[in-house]
């Protein structure tokens, strides 16, 4: 079949749909999309500072070209990148080159935040002492981004998370009886959390993992398929797994499980139960739930033995 | 390991637990955890005229055999036995058979009402025509469960669902973005609906399938393993290997699955928007959500073609 909107070439079959597109009608689509997400969440105001979560792979490299495209606009918006540089040889050095190349292209502005300054150890080096690192990892990433991001005078910050990513936490959620973490869910999150934590915000929160590589690969924004070599077998691989085998047996469960959750999602925030009060750790006053945070309580008990 | 309680010889683990009961043990371990349910929901009160829907299944079986012993302690709670015969030769006329002799054994009434008399055709005889019966055979059931129901005077109908099964539930209406349907899950069912809907209760509701079949088992309530023959692949079927599975591999899924959901229940109940108001049939008068109900259109269109 022919592209629907212009009979050209298709490139891509939408998914849960007949319907094939070309590549430029693709980009059309996938960028309304995103665009519409953005408007009808109001993920970006005016006078917001945003800043994008990038690794230069394809999911933030796509989120940052496209707000970027849309922030011209906009008024009063401005947008910046930022990094996280873990410290991971011939991983995260290729994909920050790429990511370095990619900003200077777009114009955009990028800092890159390090392991190594802020916590006194690269990744490789902790992985020798703590070979499962993915969760000390995760702490880590986020601390900074969220520390970096107000270094920056950044009001939101920008992230690739997808709609498969989404129905993966939602399920995990469930899964472990942790609703409270899914209240924090959805396309904007942490905007009534405050005590120095940016909210997040998801542009490609409706759009699945398949279409994101789709667009990216013909953007040319996919440099190479590295994986991190410390990844280990994890619950939410379990749950992709699940969600994957139940996507292609009855196709548009991804997309329901999300949409059912939105329905819930209000109810959710409108509870107090669940707000989530923060408090300033202890030790370095970034947000946390407890007295001392998870990263300082990391750097305590496995940076400093290293 | 003996038995954690008497150190007699155990007959079953616990799910998501080291410990072993022995048969008795296991008895009081089971009863006390549904006679816990039927008090923390208040599925049971003072002047209940309680109906418990019977197949001559375990379940089922089980559930009547613990309300008639809960009932025994509560001032004016009658208890009476609710069957549907939906003329299944070689499978629904055996397992009526077993019920029969179980209420006469346990001195309980038994009601028994037949498609043959209410549809004017047995469901062997539908399925000569309609070889997918299950849908039809769903909406006819619940149909005359509730109208025998009223006619009966209960004032709630005891059904036999399991923690497995309301699990599958909420999955299922999650991944067809129903939860509209999820609103009427949970132990107790239909208060809050009204014109002529009879509210149900689950007594077994935080019991596992293989606990309750474990119970009945040990209780010599399971007289065959018996299965309908017109019983087609259904979505649920998928719905279930994939929560065993899961649970397989990180025990206590269903249960996080069924805990969480009570978390959430509440909120959507208080929702206006998922209470759903019911109408009365134009034909019958029996509540349904549209103008005529389900069962009066499968009438017309299946069995009055027959």
């Amino acid at each position: 079949m022919p592209c629907k909107k212009c009979k050209e070439e298709p490139v891509m079959q939408l998914p849960n749909s007949e319907v094939s597109l070309c590549k430029l009608c693709y980009f059309k689509y996938f960028e309304k999309k995103v665009f519409k997400t953005i408007r009808e969440y109001q993920l970006i105001e005016k006078g917001d500072q945003i800043g994008v979560a990038c690794s230069g792979g394809k999911d933030s490299t796509t989120v940052l070209y496209l707000i970027n495209k849309y922030a011209k606009k906009v008024k009063d918006v401005k947008v910046r990148a930022i990094a996280i540089d873990e410290g991971i040889k011939g991983y995260r050095d290729e994909s920050l080159e790429f990511l370095k190349e990619f900003c200077k292209k777009e114009d955009v502005d990028l800092k890159v935040y390090s392991y190594k300054e802020a916590f006194g150890k690269e990744l490789d080096e902790i992985v020798k002492k703590f070979p499962r690192p993915c969760s000390i990892c995760g702490v880590f990433r986020r601390y900074l981004l969220n520390k970096g991001s107000k270094e920056l005078g950044f009001t939101k910050l920008a992230t690739g998370h997808n709609l498969d990513d989404e129905a993966q936490s939602i399920m995990m959620n469930q899964f472990r009886r942790n609703i409270k973490v899914s209240a924090r869910l959805g396309p904007i999150t942490g905007v009534i959390r405050n005590k120095g934590f940016i909210p997040r915000i998801k542009p490609l929160y409706f759009l699945m993992e398949k279409e994101v590589a789709s667009y990216a690969f013909l953007k040319g924004f996919m440099d190479k398929f590295n994986e991190c070599p410390h990844t280990s077998a994890s619950y939410r691989g379990v749950v992709r797994d699940l969600l994957y085998d139940f996507e292609a047996k009855f196709p548009g469960t991804k997309h329901n499980i999300v949409l059912s959750f939105l329905e819930v999602l209000p109810l959710l925030k409108k509870n107090e139960e669940y707000k989530g009060s923060l408090n300033e750790c202890e030790e370095c006053g970034e947000p946390c739930s407890q007295k001392v945070c998870q990263a300082c309580n990391y750097v305590d008990s496995v940076v400093k033995k290293i």
